[in-house]
């Protein structure tokens, strides 16, 4: 038809830029999807996804009924339906100011808290506001690419620390005073550690306050997986350390919570000496909130209610769980000859385990065992590669028992099947 | 205390990004705040407000219970407590592709179709990925700031086309075909009209397609007030012309359903030719979607509910209520000596009126007019000059009657006290 003809002929304008492309190639998620489309769909045997922190579809990792209430009262309260203020609204940002103070040896203030559509979007909003020309940011390595993939999309240039897998995952200190100059902005910690199942002890995050005053940097603490520490180290968020550096705290009720699809997180000023706010850090974060949409008004709504129900023994009940699964994986991958587990995870919902190529017959690399992982037994697992760390792998425990079990043991043939045969 | 004063003698870098701040102050609610701010608290009267597109306070605007029903079957179900595809769950593309396609002479697929956390998030997206080094964008004056904010944010050049009105604020094509160059990415149409009430014709929307088609650039059809047009003309969507020109449709539940808090919104790429699919752009738009965040899983999984439950005689009747609001505000403002209505409202819920400030006395201009309104009045309107067209002044009809005639009481008051006296 004419009009068909016609715009087929016309030369169109349309940018194509390449940079957002790169910046979502780098996400876990297109990552796993990759993985993912090696799955033979004609296989008998169910898909087991041990890829993801959301063990939501697991029947043991369910939110605490109080929580739903909150959120079918604040909704049918009918005051939550239109927009919220761009900073979050008050009593929720008060509730938030509350629980995050109970670890804490001063009080944050309402006007500490800035509510985030999950913490993702606080991750978006500080590398966003970081950024600038000429300037750089220290993350960690493995970490979580999400930061890289914004440091990119913002032109904030990336230098990686190392984690030390032989030291519990702890941060290269060394490295760290190595890689930093004038123009380095902060240094991000993930404390309980994603993806290494790590939480830091008083001492380690002690050093790592100094370091980064030493060098005149802030620290961005991601704490989304806030108090999921189940090992022998009690979980200790980097804000205790706020009076020695400015600590700006990223958290959600996530990963606690079990609800990350409810898309509420948050951004913590820890700033008892003023630091930031004499900085204007505040300034550029209200700024930069006014133009990025806010999570749904009636979820906001409920997390004072959602916060003041939830009873500890819920979280207990789920720290028993991790625990449990923990213990599980960690056993039987001790199991496993062709992947080794450095360091027994403590918190969060993963594990870091490091391929031994050499015993593996004609797998190239840890993209390549994932993929044959996904087709040969329907187990998904991310390479560690997402993360920087090649040749690695990222497991998550954070599953019911008998998805777990039967996953390692499909790895567990798999490697078998794949084992290279004495010379 | 030592680390206290350590802290303080410490040098931080702590970068201060001036464009984040410029681009957040343009937003309307940075403006409206400032307005707010002049309120004289300790006022007998109540503070009215038509500053925003929010009458969700409103007794009278209240989304339909089937919608609140369905968000609560959504999250019992405890299927939607876990992330989300980036692009959004597959059912609620489904719904959307179904519920636009009803006024479209071809059929939208589940991939035409990206979930986005309110239309604001969808213009995130929409200008940060055509934003590239010397492109430039098409935008109406008056028109939505937060269009400006972005483009500012990203170093997209953004050029404004007038709206005018004489002719029912339609676009000035002349103006932009002398505005367009080979760097310009897009052109954007906010239909029905935010600020200015107007509904265009499928005259006028067949003149855009063919100018946008002649200077070979796509358009933005921002239709976040989709069929809210209670005029004398329909309201037709730009995806009907999609055959003359690529269209990317920005929509969302927030003001037909009435829950801008519920942040749920969609982009929808009308591309029957598909010229955006050769340009890559959905994968542009999946990429950038893979590190932003999403709308709340429970909420998408209510959308094909809230389409299939709500019926037309909620939408009728939230017709009938703005068409008798917009007529009230509009016979008011003929008796205010002062402000000025070039075109009565078929759309939307607001309109924008001109200042006269040869017949006010000792006004300095339009936000000078909004501040001593809120402080002498304690009514907020909002400033045209946030929209780029000083002395003018956006009212917002959509609220309840007696509030809107009182609040047209209160500036009719302020206006004749304010009166300039005849020589």
């Amino acid at each position: 038809m004419e009009g068909n003809g016609g715009a087929g002929a016309t030369r169109w304008n349309i940018s194509r830029p390449s940079k957002v492309v790169d910046a979502g190639c780098i996400s876990i998620l297109a990552v796993l999807r990759r993985v993912y489309s090696s799955v033979d769909a004609s296989g008998p045997r169910p898909v087991l996804t041990l890829g993801t922190g959301d063990p939501t579809a697991c029947a043991s990792f369910r939110p605490p009924p109080e929580a739903e209430d909150a959120i079918v009262d604040a909704l049918r309260s009918r005051k939550h339906n239109g927009y919220s203020p761009t900073v979050g609204i008050l009593p929720a940002r008060c509730a938030i100011a509350e629980y995050l103070s109970q670890d804490l040896p001063y009080q944050l203030l309402p006007n500490d808290i800035y509510l985030t559509a999950g913490c993702w979007q606080a991750i978006d909003v500080m590398m966003s506001i970081l950024a600038k020309p000429g300037s750089n940011i220290l993350l960690p390595k493995p970490g979580f690419p999400l930061y890289e993939s914004w440091t990119m999309f913002r032109n904030l240039e990336t230098r990686h620390f190392n984690l030390i897998p032989d030291r519990g995952w702890e941060a290269d200190l060394e490295s760290v005073e190595a890689l930093a100059d004038e123009n380095t902005v902060a240094m991000v910690i993930i404390n309980p550690g994603n993806p290494c199942g790590s939480v830091y002890s008083h001492d380690h995050l002690a050093k790592i306050a100094e370091t980064a005053r030493k060098l005149g940097i802030i620290i961005i603490a991601d704490e989304v997986y806030y108090h999921l520490a189940f090992g022998n180290k009690p979980f200790i968020p980097m804000g205790v350390f706020a009076d020695i550096v400015p600590v700006i705290t990223l958290g959600s009720l996530s990963k606690r919570w079990l609800v990350p699809g409810w898309r509420l997180g948050w951004i913590a000023t820890c700033d008892p000496n003023g630091i930031l706010k004499e900085a204007k850090v505040n300034i550029s974060i209200e700024s930069y909130i006014n133009i990025t949409n806010d999570p749904a008004t009636f979820v906001q709504g409920a997390v004072p209610q959602i916060i003041a129900s939830t009873k500890q023994d819920y979280f207990n009940k789920i720290l028993d769980l991790l625990r449990n699964s923990a213990d599980l994986c960690y056993g039987k991958i001790k199991e496993i000859r062709g992947i080794t587990c450095p360091h027994k995870p403590e918190g969060s919902m993963f594990v870091m385990v490091q391929l031994d190529l050499s015993c593996l017959d004609g797998i190239l690399d840890d993209l390549d065992f994932c993929c044959r992982l996904a087709k040969e037994e329907s187990v998904i697992v991310l390479p560690g590669s997402a993360l920087g760390m090649k040749d690695w792998l990222r497991i998550t425990f954070a599953s019911d028992v008998p998805t777990l079990e039967n996953a390692l043991e499909r790895i567990k043939s798999f490697c078998q099947r794949h084992a290279k045969l004495e010379a």
